[in-house]
């Protein structure tokens, strides 16, 4: 018997993922819009199919903007789910929302397993994703050797909404990292100091981080603020990270607070549509000096 | 003719940078408390001297708890100085107190560079120590052979002050990065995920950080909290921080309010000598669950 | 036909206001201690009843914790409500639970109007209440006239919810104007100057509030620190206007901080069950100086 | 034999301050434009004078924008005054430069009295100006009975600078009080909340404050944003309340952020010289509603 596997949400990470899965399992593949799934189909061997199709799949994935989505996806496939199927949801969703999701499917017998993702498009493309995934151990133990046609790394971080957490959790350290680096960067450059310097020394030292190593030398620096990672998508997880913090019950101040500045920054640059790196753009402009 | 080396501040940073001085060039050495300028002539051929010695060293360095301490010493030693004397002063200290005692010594003939170092004990004793440098070009270019045989890594940062003002925000970033992790892994913990695996995973994406790299598991959980930066001076180091932002005149809501916590902590924990995971440990006892 | 009026909930708000209502309406109470009920029945001439009984009211007030407790008790009251009675809830609540259960309670032909209360105690006590009520203008206008045997001031602010809205609202003001004033008034003591004299004067000056003009000199200056509203009650009130505030998706970045900032008080002051006014005697305590 | 007073600065506070005087005692006065004093002069009978004259005075004010305004003056006018002169700063300044101003006018025989006002325009007119005071005793009863030619309430708070710091601190209420009622003001309203009807509340409730019953209505809800008190005054007196802050060396996490708020709202606002009500349009800006 041969395991059939569907995909559903061809975007930037999903698009190649379903392209490793369609390597070696029978994929079938739905897209929002179609002609996405057709250029899918030539490209890897995939096949378009519609919901009572996808339904049938013994492995189903979802890749879509937000839990909302999924949730839709959920109810609209209700009616051809059958049991035993298992869902794996790479979508940055949320924690609570996907909960309920989960309940849904299960009355139809279907596991649910949240299943972030990171390390890029860069990372999908060469099939060495990084995955952290919340569940039952059992499904994770069922989803792992598939989702290791394009990952890396498959870590089970802890119970259903595990992955959506740690996930936000990981990107709201990114916002405050790019922010209070700026904060540093500007006050800095205003005093004299070569900023190109200041990185060096910070990237030996105490202060470092994927911030200071990577994004800030090849978009700020660089001047080219490369539109990989929207800043509306990044307040959104930290809209989701609060959630997080709130279900937590305990005092965080700081990534709060971040929300709040992410918040005001997307509402002040104009756009939502650039990338997150457009918050160091907005603490030149409150300083008057460009980082350089 | 041979150079003359002065090393004034044996600390747990000076002593091994002072170690590796004395085995390259004639050292005197002074500390507050005598007994270790003994130990160290002992260790490595030093020699100890009174002040008026000291001031007759061609290159004098000074690595001591805070900027004030460097000023009374400028101030004590400013009797037997002669001009053409080089100050290199290692302490973390706080730029605009490090231009006055500049400006002081400047009179004299004397000129004078911050050099912060990062690396922490280890890269002292192994001589493979970072410095950042501020000043100007030319005392640069006599000191950096002299700290060659001492640092892996020499960088020329800016103007008068620029090291201790890089060395700030590097640190303040470093508080950023441990506050805001600890902030994200109580609330995952308390939800089930397991800490060290959620670090794992941030540690393969973009969040990442030295924190989250190293201090973490090392310190955090481990539970050791092995103290080598006192809470205490990482709470002071903020503090230079919000100078030199003050100086630059930015909005920095951020960098400032970080400075705001670690006071607050500092007073909370109940002992400035711990280390500076201890926010860890406070923010524990504030969601009541421990990061494991 | 005389109206029957309900009363559920005898604390200290619920029991002098429903004493109020039994010298002008027949009035059936409900407390969760039986005794109170009986004491206010021989105090006020008012009839302790059961769930059935109390179904059958024209009118039906509730004065509870939190909107947890009302909604549970819509649920019991349930099958013995009939169409036609005003529910009156002046519980300090959250607007999206009370939005549920109105909806509840519509499905039974029962309205329901949030009607928060302000001025205390004593406000209470002389009849002189304020309410601030959310709902339709139909139900508002019914409830009103009876209103009128306990508060002096009425105001209908909203739809289904705004009066539990502007109510944490108003609470979260008083939770900022305190901690504000507390951090101003231990800078300036620290710096000797005279507490009373400078309340005096900010008392006539533009930074002047209720906080400063009623509050800190009773309970601060006073060192009484009487508790007549505890810190965590206050604490959940800025939980529940951190409700509001994302509600609305608006940033709030003052409001929200001050939220944690409680919540830190909180856990720090050792005790829950303190006057609100602790904070000021927390902030004392970073400063190490005392407000007088 | 007269008194003879001197009054420096002539601005919409001064200006009236200085013709109260005039009514009473022999008055010099001097401002940087010369026409508004020979317009004093006319309308009040004061007499414009130069600094040889000026220095001669018995009694010495200043109402200038900065202390550093005050300080060149008293450096300006340090050859011409002689001992015995009593000099009243009324200009709403920073302690620690006061105190410095204070020290090298003390060398010349000169007492120094830092004299904050509030109370605004209207209270300067009518005569009925609020002054807080910082300096010695002796001082401070010198120049009560010639202050209460202008001042209803005249408090002596403190030593030197007590009366810049707790201006400081008022005026930094007064942004807090302000932007927190603008944060809670555009939440209700999106929510369908009635602004007039909630702030009405508010005003009979715990949360109220001038700003809620004054400020607010009269230039928020009446669309006028008048301005009498500009946005970038209203942020430097909150740079020098953190100066306050800081000298004191204690945790302020509010005032401190609130500060850095301000300073943002000065740069998005796009101008500095607009009221510091404008804030309020700010936060409607990054909620997309008006408060009505």
């Amino acid at each position: 018997m041969t395991m059939k596997a569907a995909f559903i949400g061809l975007g930037a990470m999903g698009y190649p993922l379903a392209g490793h899965l369609a390597k070696r399992y029978e994929t079938l593949v739905w897209n929002r819009t179609f002609d996405k799934a057709l250029a899918h189909a030539k490209a890897y061997g995939s096949r378009p199919a519609d919901l009572s199709e996808l339904g049938q799949a013994d492995i189903l994935f979802t890749c879509l903007p937000t839990s909302l989505e999924v949730d839709e996806m959920a109810h609209k496939l209700l009616p051809y789910l059958r049991p035993g199927t298992l869902w794996v949801d790479h979508t940055s969703g949320e924690p609570e929302l996907a909960r309920k999701t989960a309940q849904v499917l299960q009355e139809k017998g279907v596991s649910y397993l949240d299943a972030c993702l990171s390390g890029g498009v860069a990372g999908a493309v060469q099939g060495r994703a990084t995955v952290m995934a919340g569940g039952s151990a059992e499904d994770f133990a069922r989803a792992r050797p598939v989702m290791e046609v394009y990952a890396a790394k498959i870590v089970h971080v802890g119970p259903l909404g595990s992955g959506h957490a740690v996930k936000a959790v990981n990107n709201a350290l990114l916002a405050v990292n790019l922010w209070a680096l700026s904060e540093g960067m500007v006050a800095l450059v205003k005093q004299g100091v070569d900023a190109r310097l200041a990185l060096e020394v910070i990237n030996a030292s105490s202060g470092r981080s994927n911030v200071s190593e990577n994004l800030f030398g090849q978009r700020v620096l660089s001047r080219q603020f490369t539109n990989t990672f929207a800043l509306g998508l990044l307040a959104k997880d930290l809209g989701i990270c609060a959630k997080v913090l709130e279900a937590a019950g305990t005092p965080a101040p700081l990534l709060r607070q971040m929300r709040e500045f992410f918040e005001i920054a997307k509402r002040e640059v104009g756009s939502t549509d650039v990338d997150h790196t457009a918050v160091a753009r907005l603490l030149e402009q409150w300083s008057g000096v460009e980082i350089r």
